[in-house]
């Protein structure tokens, strides 16, 4: 038993923001969003706004190589319209028809449980060949008056075709997985608009209502104590130490946020760290850093990955997983 | 191997409108909307605006009879806000904390899929008991200048305890699964606003986009010849006819769509159809018709039920399952 991710690719739109171009937008300095932030330049959609073109894009190449899925998991936080989910549009973008598609939202956790939910399917036999998508465009969400959490989006998409290891493929898959989530974090971050809570045409819906908002402080104060707590007790569980890990493939939260991983003991050369280049791209942030990882050689199959991250809720969740 | 649902509930809020309170608002006789749609009667939120009140209501009895759950999968098609996904207000309603919550969406099939997914979980070990929840708020998103749609919705909400089979109860479950998805169907119905394709603040996006569109006749186009092949080759792939199934568990997509299961062999008698009380409740309509056939002494363990719905997008899903 077991699955095997035989493919990651990831894509992003070919505009940059830098860090210099950005600042004057939100009132602060090109040194202020280095220092708070970390990301020196991000990728933004301009006009594009859907989600689906730009996770097709770094889905087709999968396909191409692996032939097409029995199931499409769409797996971000902002969707592409209300309803239909956004999954079945990605298949529209790809060209296929008849093959169920559906949604799994974690906020920042998504990709992390869309493999949790694939590895269910494929060790149950009931599908072979899961494609696992995500496209954020966090970029469109920016409250320019909101400078720390405009300053920390940039958008981008991951795709990943995952197949049970018993297929061909060697030993790997999940050894270990935690999800936890505190909701008393649930306003410390997010988007307030885009459901029933707060609806579009009701006139006391402010713009910010549609925008992100961030209590960075309230954030790190509830979130501390829970990812100390968390990990002493993951890494108990598994009887492991943060250096029997070859690599974290983290969430990208922030620069000062990725920093926090040294202080825990993961060595900084085992931790992908995409935050100067690519900023917070939301649900795409995780599968991207393990595209990337991949791409510049340093993945290497039989290794210990640790899947990291915190989402907007609060959630905590971490995969230990065999590459 | 296998799950039980062990418990299942539903709630809506008190409000009730009916076929003659609808009528006039549409600009259409009450008679046309029993005709058209069947829905004599549907609850309406009214004022409540947080689908998690509605959803925790459902799933409090649930708790109080079996304890907390180990994970929280959220299963509805309109989210109560952007970011974070709805899970985590289910459980911050019902007072859980370190909870893992997520949401899975495949629109009005959301339950089965969360249902699904939940199995995938049970049967690895990782949780010994999921609560499933789901509430919509449709009549929020209804357009009176479309009366079809508006005259179908109504609001809803339900949760079920999912356990292992192992765990002390009799052997039940899934036993066949079928999900497809034809993409060419995601423009006849669907809520266009509400994410990054049409953001509330563009001065072109109109009232119309934030409400539920539907084109009935193209989207009874499509479907048709799509789940008579869909239905002929589930029943063909586990070697029964619809005789064989003790009760109908289906999405209440309408009163008609509802009578169309007559045609392709199921007995009326073993079909659960609330639409005349209920009208369509989206994601909520599955798992209100199996607590209502529950509560009306209807279901009966051992007995072999089919889920089965249509989905926007579109999808067409069924699950066959020993209660």
């Amino acid at each position: 038993m077991g699955i095997q991710i035989t493919g990651i690719r990831h894509a992003v739109p070919p505009q940059v923001q830098t860090a210099a171009e950005l600042a004057p937008l939100i009132g602060q300095t090109e040194e202020w969003v280095l220092r708070q932030t970390g990301v020196a330049r991000r990728h933004v959609a301009g006009d594009l706004r859907d989600p689906a073109i730009l996770a097709a894009q770094a889905a087709r190449p999968l396909i191409a190589e692996w032939g097409a899925p029995d199931l499409v998991l769409y797996a971000g936080a902002v969707p592409r319209q209300g309803v239909p989910d956004t999954s079945l549009f990605v298949a529209r973008e790809l060209g296929l028809s008849g093959i169920p598609c559906f949604s799994v939202n974690a906020v920042c956790l998504s990709f992390l449980m869309a493999l949790k939910v694939a590895e269910g399917f494929l060790e149950s036999g009931i599908y072979r060949r899961v494609l696992i998508c995500v496209a954020e465009l966090a970029s469109r969400g920016r409250n320019f008056d909101v400078p720390e959490a405009a300053a920390l989006m940039g958008d981008g998409a991951a795709a990943a075709m995952v197949e049970r290891s018993a297929d061909g493929h060697g030993p790997s898959g999940f050894e270990g997985f935690r999800l936890q989530t505190w909701p008393e974090g649930a306003e410390l971050t997010g988007l307030r608009g885009g459901g029933t809570m707060l609806p579009p045409d009701d006139p006391q819906v402010t713009h910010a209502d549609h925008r992100f908002h961030m209590d960075g402080e309230g954030l790190l104060r509830i979130t501390l104590p829970h990812l100390r707590r968390f990990l002493k007790e993951f890494f108990a569980e598994h009887q492991l130490t943060p250096q029997d890990i070859d690599l974290v493939i983290p969430h990208q939260p922030s620069g000062p946020g990725l920093k926090l991983l040294g202080r825990w003991g993961f060595p900084e050369d085992r931790v992908i760290n995409l935050i100067a280049d690519y900023g917070n791209c939301v649900a795409a942030s995780m599968p991207m850093a393990l595209a990337i990882a991949q791409q510049t050689g340093r993945l290497q199959r039989g290794q210990r990955l640790l899947f990291l991250g915190t989402a907007a809720g609060l959630s905590i969740g971490a995969g230990l997983f065999r590459w």
